[in-house]
């Protein structure tokens, strides 16, 4: 009985802990503790968007995703650590930038949550990714992103939630 | 180096692998193994909404949740677990499933694949909840759930994804 942690890695802590549920009973339940992260959906002023294709090792493929990371900055806010992401994988900075939503990645069995901003009145600035980050930038037109929702070529669920939120794959 | 096993639970397995970069680097990456899943955002004719208010062990709260469950029935499709899982779930069958997307939940960590149908020429049915399963089924019209999105009320990935595909939430 008790919460156990199994297992605590750079990135994500794995704990298999009693959830003690409203109705009374108690069950075991495998839970992924992670610190939460931050993403931008970078739109310029005639509604291009830039998304990133990036390598990613789960998927074992590339994803076309929104500039993000992980909140693992100490001190630093969601809106801050949308910023930075934004600028180091992108080589974009943003004026401005919106608070749009933020979610439970899958609440199934991990408290993730994702922050999502609408960057706009971008300017280039100096990107700074890390060795281990595979990351090619694209902008793409309004109607390219449309079609690329439409037609499956974007598979991750914060790219996908923060690009509806935005009005575009209608 | 090579691949490590570190934990094997009842829905996540845990592992510790060298990722093959196509840059030529190998990294450590620590990835959740998910079988997937599905779930079906349930359209009555009138437009009409089912969520349920489930509670979730890892947010320490009730969320909005479209009907869902895991891909874990041996050989039951997507579109068979999401048809399923609506049944149990929230006491309605669907005639119709139309598939919207498939996406990562969250691939920094994760291989879990989810899978979106419409479903809609609703029916009762017979429900069947697991006992962990607390679970309240709620019928919106559009306007509330419009309301819901925009004031943050749901804020599980694959609800908002689900409801923004299906065109609620503008």
């Amino acid at each position: 009985m008790g919460n156990k942690t199994i297992f605590k890695g750079s990135v994500i802590t794995l704990a298999v802990e009693d959830a003690h549920l409203p109705n009374g009973s108690v069950h075991k339940y495998e839970v992924i503790h992670h610190p939460g992260g931050a993403c931008a959906v970078p739109i310029f002023e005639n509604g291009d968007v830039l998304l990133l294709r990036q390598y990613r090792h789960p998927a074992g493929d590339y994803l076309w995703e929104l500039p993000a990371g992980k909140l693992d900055v100490e001190g630093e806010t969601p809106e801050q650590c949308a910023a930075r992401e934004l600028i180091e994988e992108s080589g974009y900075e943003a004026a401005k930038l919106e608070k749009i939503c933020d979610f439970y990645s899958t609440p199934g069995f991990t408290d993730e949550i994702l922050h999502i901003y609408k960057a706009t009145e971008l300017k280039p600035a100096q990107m700074a990714t890390e060795t281990h980050e595979i990351i090619e930038v694209h902008r793409f037109k309004v109607e390219q992103i449309d079609k690329m929702i439409s037609g499956g070529e974007i598979r991750d669920g914060k790219t996908l939630l923060g690009l509806y939120a935005c009005g575009f794959g209608n």
